[in-house]
């Protein structure tokens, strides 16, 4: 397995394999890997020649406010991870090999930016479209895959391929888990005893949700609702947003959801102390099917 | 020669191009082919495997009370001339092609547009950022071919390639021009005979400025009076603007110029009556050179 800081480096690298035929399967992360990541990789590796892991903790995906310097970072143990599970390559640029001074482009969908954990995250969504453009252009991968706990960044990133005309496929992949339902995330670290105690409370929150919409609930109110008063149980957390989107372009629903066309996501975020935390599960009612 | 609206189709055409290592080159254009035109496709015929001329007046770039509508169009003629001259695909799409319902996604270079022509059109250099992205990723050239009448143009595509990691050269081509000067355009077809040859008073302006700067002339404001007195003798021409400009991040230079790093650009724009022209020279100080 080799590590590459220098984008140049890797596009170069890159293109040797896909010169030679070769199908490359990309997993874009901010490290400090996980079960979850790991699925990814698992799945990219089936279905590639080469894989590799991009790890770079982009920094114009976070806020000002934002914990861009406290994020976990151990890169000796995600090289670790990777060589034992076959990646090929690990790109770890540095900032400043991804941002040389002089940098001015900017890549966004301002549309499906400004809702969901946009709302709080004003340019997140906007620094996730132009990493993910600069990754995908020096490694040009085949298969792209990305984990959908962070589903609003999988859909956008979906509309950026599609109206960028980019030559590559987007994987979405479920959501690992612990045991109790909290969904995996770097930011898990964050938590103390009695956080990581009450952080079940979302996916619980969700999972009522979801038992709420299969068993015929079509208010997409009535879901928000029961997300709030189920968070509203546990006294450490603080919700910061529940929303019913349609997937396509995350514009929110407010119609009965058996009259739409398609898919919808239902997401939210909440506190827990310093810690933001987020999940979300996906739903087609049956009889509004296209 | 083939000629192909579809985006999707022609990627696939060209993705087995490049299977098969071939160089492609890319000729974006906007259709009404002239000398100019036929220069970048014969330089890059000279270099390429296979040249795709794309032929597609791109909306958005065009502002809301520009001449989107009236812009020339000859399509047969268009074709005729690439099939003589031995390109090997015309990318033809509709608007819809390239924007199909739903599209939201924005490429931009902000704090390049917003200067020289992008004064007084505030969006252009969005829309020719946003639909050169695409270009370059459903053609996946080698090269791309950009003539430096449009020298904006090509300093804001070359910001673009950079930062976004695009694996690919754009190549700077001179500026062809009438015998008297004018450089060529598709919009000198609007000029009526009386401004047809009051338009030489933009390439004499900037003739007299590069004279100067070759003379010895290193006050910037200098080189703008000489193009403005120029274009003021001739009655019919209003200056939209002359600017003395750094190439590399296009901010204006009001330092004298043999205290500057590398290249400038020295641009200028004019209306003959509903018809506005550009032209351009760059020019590196001797003395300045790093």
């Amino acid at each position: 397995m080799e590590t590459i800081a220098s984008p140049l480096e890797t596009q170069k690298l890159c293109a040797s394999w896909r010169a030679a035929g070769l199908k490359i399967g990309l997993v874009p992360t901010m490290g400090y890997l996980h079960a979850g990541h790991e699925s990814l990789i698992v799945k990219a590796l089936a279905e590639s020649d080469r894989v590799v892991v991009s790890i770079f903790v982009n920094p114009t995906q976070f806020g000002p406010k934002e914990d861009l310097d406290k994020y976990p970072r151990d890169f000796q143990r995600d090289q670790s991870l990777c060589r034992s599970l076959g990646v090929s390559l690990i790109f770890a640029p540095s900032p400043d090999d991804m941002y040389p001074a002089g940098f001015a482009t900017k890549v966004a969908v301002p549309s499906m930016a400004a809702t969901l954990c946009g709302r709080n995250r004003p340019n997140h969504f906007d620094g996730v479209c132009l990493v993910c453009s600069k990754l995908f252009n020096v490694v040009g991968p085949r298969k792209a895959y990305f984990g959908l706990k962070d589903a609003q960044q999988y859909f956008v990133l979906a509309r950026m391929v599609r109206d960028l005309n980019l030559d590559l496929e987007l994987v979405p992949c479920p959501t690992v888990r612990e045991p109790d339902g909290l969904a995996l995330s770097s930011r898990n670290a964050y938590l103390n005893e009695a956080e990581r105690k009450a952080a079940t409370v979302l996916s619980r929150a969700l999972d009522r949700a979801k038992g709420a919409a299969l068993g015929g609930q079509r208010d997409p109110k009535a879901l928000i609702d029961l997300i709030a008063a189920t968070v509203a149980e546990e006294p450490l957390a603080r919700l910061e947003y529940a929303q019913v989107v349609a997937t396509g372009d995350l514009a929110d629903v407010s119609a009965d959801l058996s009259t739409i066309d398609g898919e919808i996501l239902v997401a939210a975020a909440l506190w827990l102390g310093q810690t933001r935390l987020i999940d979300n599960f996906l739903f087609t009612p049956p009889e509004a099917r296209r």
